[in-house]
């Protein structure tokens, strides 16, 4: 009989978190809290989500610190914008624990990716709409429900860094509301540092870190950013993949040529740009430029583990993206994030579509990511990619050529580097990520444990720079179209992410 | 003594028009009205430049025919616009000779190429600005001359269809105006067919054409549209290469997806584009496409004599256009249009520049022209690429892909087929051939002779369908941008037209 119970309460453990939300007291009273005050949360998302936040609107940038400092300040905490010339300000704030034997740093960002507002439905990113559902689902806007109406869970916000990442500083702030409510303090000693270039590549963030170093002191950094599961489940990232780039021109006749006149005798720089970036990688994903995979780190025992016990969504994903196949010869995507990657963001040569002309192109642009993981190195690896141009027969320069360089060389590819950071990784077998796993499954249930991210955040500063432990609670929805146009968070993901914070502010 | 005086004579003729062009009682008056009229034909022109005159801009193709119908008018010609349901009318125009022995029919075309304003320096494609030279040699805004100053031949006039295609419309006016000033009558029965959709592929020309079949007898019809040689020397051509073309999108995941989560696992649709065209041609610029050429006529004595008569402006060009190299493994522009081509005239991915994003874009398309010769049958020309990009994996369709459609097949092309025509050609050895070179060396000086132009005019509608004889006579200068922004006029061009053009129309 009570090996029976014992059954029922591990099996519920696994797949039922409402059990377990109650055994946690900071996010049951979280989860009361939010559903007495919906209409006050999204009230103040709504808020924060209508100032601009690209991180290069230098004076809106400051309106969303100013606007975050005083959201943390209503809830007690000590704030103060940390400056570094020409920085976005870093958003930090104090809530000091007696007794605690921890401190925690709290990390997310307060700026959103770029904008093109013509594919944006309502042509707004930031004038934020509730729809029924995903657009892609058939999703519809909705007046925002008055005072007595609830929301749905499902029902989605729709706007500008919704998910990337401005859902973990409303989930915090509630989350703070909700444990004063109660009167439930933290456990630990904790920060809060939120950002305003992340999108940008965080230029300053290593500078300002190292400025503020003996501020920063703490046993770990959490990092609120990123994704959670497709299936819906909690997930906790032990790293991330670092990032950098690289924009690519080349070059056909100084002007646009009528292609009849001059078709087939003018180089076509769209076609030479296709047949370099082609050369690059095979049919099946895998990069075919020289030494790419050099250096990459093998996983460990534990991650492969993890990695064997994460869910495999790639079916499914299938599904809801439309893909009749994936890249990376039949492996799945949890495999295939822990390699490099090698991805053409956006391809541009003159027109298509109803402003096509029968030219030949002048130049042809395409920009490039790359996504790096431990082992590599940023700089190391846009040097492969040029290295590999310059095989492919190019005259690589920096800058727009010159006439004498154009009729000197028959090729010639401009390749602006980007900024970029390398990958981080923190063990899973150290007690904190034994103990931040613990804490957010008593609140949420079994979480999925990722290796690694396959987005970039700039964790080795925290790693590497600072030799603190980093660890990843993501809240979003995965469908959150994150860096596009219509990005969304699910209700639910912010309701979760609600408890998650409590559970995380008040773990022991 | 006699002998000297005739190669003296005979060398003139090659090199020296302006001697020729007193011989011509028509030429000559030309010149003395347009030295006298240059500020009134200037102010037409620019009137007429001003009305836009996209194809598809319905009301404002009407203001084009009608202006062009009112300036016919003014110089006595007897017009009508001949409608044809949904097409931009044609202005149609008669001047009858009594006596005369032939029909000659005048062809250009009053509509324009799709815009971009933003491409434009100034802004706006239909503001006619005047330039101290063209804009890539450093040219300079300048105010119109007021009354009593000259223009200077080398300035030029920049909008859009100053080049392509209403210069030959005023040069035809102008030298209407110097032949009633000097009372030289037309040699000819004279008749003028001006349309308004050839930018737009002439979709409705053959209808209107079999239309008015009896009204539009004549013994030739004479093409004025295209560029002059690179060299500045007049030239004539005796065919045109046919045009189609198609527009191919690929797809990747339904919405843009995050690079760092999704890259290396979601199929890139930019990438499989670049692999896809690459695959098309060779290094060189050679179609691999199977059976591409399969069918070319092979040139005629007389058309290889002409050909190698024509000056070599190769090096010329790539001076000019800041070239390294060229297509053709070494073969020479003015053979390379013998051929046909397969140009990639735009592509576009998600975005570049400031507005790129880390995403794996959802679709890529490509727009694609290609040009014909005389053997090969333009539906059958797409025809073969789309067998080419079957061969290389992919589903075709023809709208996009549902659900079930992109999740059966890994590789979707949508293709959209544009329309097209075929090559034409006239010989050089019959006597109106003869004729007409002969009248334009006597106006102005040894003529290139072209076996067919690179760029397309449906000829073949008057060659093919009305078994007419159908001969080109461009007058806009090479440098022109057509096509393109910035599109412009050399005002010495302009000039030289409008002799030209009263050559024609007083020859025997």
């Amino acid at each position: 009989m009570k090996l029976r119970l014992v059954l029922i309460s591990f099996l519920s453990s696994l797949f039922a978190y409402q059990v377990f939300a109650q055994s946690s007291p900071a996010a049951s009273a979280a989860r009361a809290y939010r559903q007495a005050h919906e209409h006050e949360i999204i009230e103040e998302f709504v808020n924060l989500l209508s100032i601009p936040n690209v991180a290069s609107d230098t004076p809106n940038i400051r309106r969303n610190a100013e606007a975050v400092s005083r959201m943390l300040e209503r809830r007690g905490v000590k704030t103060r914008l940390l400056e570094s010339a020409e920085a976005p300000p870093v958003v930090y704030g104090e809530i000091n624990a007696p007794g605690a034997m921890r401190t925690l740093i709290f990390y997310a960002h307060y700026d959103g990716q770029p904008i093109e507002p013509a594919k944006w439905t309502g042509g707004d990113p930031f004038k934020p709409t509730l729809r029924s559902a995903s657009l892609e689902a058939g999703g519809k806007d909705i007046p925002f429900p008055s005072r007595g109406q609830k929301f749905d869970p499902e029902w989605r916000l729709y706007a500008r860094s919704t998910g990337d990442d401005k859902a973990p500083i409303i989930a915090i702030c509630a989350a703070l509301d909700a444990m004063r409510e109660k009167g439930i303090a933290p456990a630990s000693n904790i920060k809060f540092f939120f950002e305003g270039e992340e999108e940008a590549g965080s230029p300053h963030l290593e500078k300002i870190v190292e400025k503020y170093r003996d501020l920063l002191k703490a046993d770990a950094w959490l990092i609120c950013d990123g994704p959670v599961d497709q299936t819906r489940r909690p997930q906790i990232y032990f790293g991330a993949r670092g990032v950098t780039g690289l924009e690519i021109t080349v070059y056909g006749p100084r002007r646009e040529l009528h292609s009849g006149h001059y078709g087939n005798w003018a180089p076509n720089p769209a076609m030479m740009l296709a047949k370099l970036l082609a050369s690059m990688k095979d049919d099946d994903g895998r990069v075919l430029i020289k030494d790419y995979y050099d250096g990459v780190e093998a996983l460990t025992e534990t991650e492969k583990r993890a990695f064997a016990e994460a869910p495999d969504n790639d079916a499914l994903l299938k599904r809801e993206l439309g893909l009749g196949w994936s890249e990376g010869a039949g492996k799945k995507l949890i495999e295939l994030i822990n390699l490099p990657s090698l991805n053409i963001r956006g391809f541009l040569s003159s027109s298509v579509g109803a402003t096509a002309r029968n030219v030949v192109p002048s130049t042809a642009t395409a920009s490039i990511d790359i996504r790096l993981v431990k082992g590599l190195d940023h700089v190391k690896a846009v040097d492969r990619v040029i290295e590999h141009i310059r095989a492919q027969g190019y005259h690589v320069v920096e800058t727009e050529p010159d006439e004498a360089t154009r009729l000197k060389y028959p090729k010639i590819a401009k390749v602006i580097r980007q900024g970029g950071y390398n990958a981080s990784k923190t063990s899973m077998d150290l007690p904190i990520s034994r103990d931040i796993v613990a804490a957010v499954e008593i609140a949420r249930g079994k979480v999925i444990r990722m290796p690694t991210l396959g987005g970039s955040v700039p964790l080795y500063i925290f790693t590497d720079n600072l030799k603190t432990p980093c660890i990843g609670i993501p809240i979003a929805n995965h469908d959150n179209n994150q860096h596009s146009a219509n990005e969304n968070i699910r209700l639910q993901n912010l309701w979760d992410g609600i408890e998650t914070m409590a559970a995380l502010l008040t773990m022991k």
